[in-house]
């Protein structure tokens, strides 16, 4: 048995979301078919860093899966990318410890959100980002993205479908920049973890002040008065993108899992 | 009854091409399914400048039609756009003289063909650019190009599933360009006319040529031995894009409808 990490992005429009669902294709169950196949039948659970929404797309998700023997990276990325749909691209394949986990060791993850201004919507872009055909002041959102750095309480920014009750992330980067074409644009959000719909409420949100509906201090307002139904609208999945996902070091995981095995310990006494 | 111009980009990967087909849907197709809509029910012909093969795209395809009543350019354009599928867009909508005709009046063409060169394809690269992972030089392949600018007789690099019998065409552009990424690049052709399928053989062996599997001079041969067989593969579909139709000035069009007008009135002549 031996454990792999595997960075891969995906095209999320064909899918129900990363995680496996009853009611259509998805991209873990894409790549547990690939597996499948490759293992002559046997099921291989494969454990990404977390969800992403239908059409919600990767440039970099991280699953992990142990694979019952071990094979060289170079064959299982050349192998996962032959057998997986086109929308999959399998982009790296390391080998890790046993301990390694693609969901438990996440340090963070960063996020690009893309937006198209255009009039019309160009028919090469329906897919990949939102379109906003409004005269938006990318200014007024940069100052409004100001307040959203640090570590704040974004219970405002969290879907009311969740079961978290800790809604305090850290927030490291925090930007609005030009896109590709002049009537494109992109928002990157860097932190240490984001709540479920985190971004795509705050991009509603700073459309809507950027648009001038809001105020610039709609922001830190809703930062203090932590209500969903007080901030923007959820801006739609097919803009968002998972970009990178961060790792604590081997050291960090080390003393994580040790925490943990200690807390398992403590609650298998208490039984 | 108005004749328009219209202006439009679309994303050929659902159709089965420009024209009308039974096997499925058409770009023609969807345009004229708007149009029926929006006179309540009227068949309206749509004429391109020219057909696409399945998978396809334009960034600047024209076509026209006869529309019952003179209405404003603009809610022409805005109707258009919100019926018709959105993977095609309306960009300019023209009010024309009765005389126009996007096919017989064109002057010339220009088309792009994308090609990535990463080892594994990006998923949302993949309906949009060929596929194309070997160590290329383009510096060989713009050596080739320079063969094919001017006026020649293309035979080589013309479908056999063709009824023209002059093969003749003047390229005045012919070029390969970096792309955005650094592992993608395009290549441009501008000409008075093209034959079925001729920029995906030019560039099905401009690419033998840049990969080394072929040397330079082959361009020139190709050019002078007329001959289909001896070219180089037909380049796959979805890396094309009809960029820009031109057409004759107004001057241009009144004479060479005059001519044709002759033209006709000498065969009933002699019928």
């Amino acid at each position: 048995m031996q454990r792999y990490k595997v960075t891969l992005a995906y095209d999320g429009s064909p899918y129900v979301g990363f995680q496996v669902q009853p009611n259509g294709p998805s991209v873990q169950g894409e790549l547990q078919r690939a597996l499948k196949l490759m293992t002559k039948g046997q099921a291989i659970n494969v454990h990404g860093s977390g969800r992403t929404d239908s059409g919600v797309h990767a440039y970099g998700q991280v699953v992990h899966f142990d694979y019952p023997t071990p094979i060289a990276e170079e064959a299982l990325l050349r192998a996962l990318n032959s057998i997986c749909d086109d929308s999959i691209c399998i982009q790296k394949v390391e080998a890790v410890e046993d301990t390694f986990h693609a969901r438990y060791h996440t340090s963070g993850k960063r996020y690009i959100y893309r937006v198209e201004g255009a009039p019309f919507m160009s028919p090469f872009k329906r897919h990949y980002a939102l379109h906003h055909p409004y005269r938006t002041d990318l200014d007024r959102m940069a100052q409004a993205l100001s307040y959203v750095k640090g570590q704040h309480d974004f219970e405002s920014f969290c879907s009311t479908h969740t079961d978290k009750t800790n809604f305090v992330r850290t927030i490291y980067r925090a930007e609005v920049h030009p896109g590709a074409d002049p009537s494109s644009y992109y928002f990157l959000f860097e932190g240490d973890g984001f709540l479920y719909n985190m971004v795509r409420i705050l991009v509603g949100t700073l459309l809507q002040i950027g648009d001038g509906l809001k105020p610039i201090e709609e922001m830190p307002r809703l930062l203090e008065v932590r209500d969903r139904n007080e901030a923007g609208p959820t801006a739609a999945a097919h803009g968002l993108y998972l970009d990178e996902v961060f790792y604590l070091s081997a050291e960090d995981r080390a003393q994580k899992t040790a925490q943990w095995l200690n807390f398992k310990k403590e609650a298998d006494f208490d039984a």
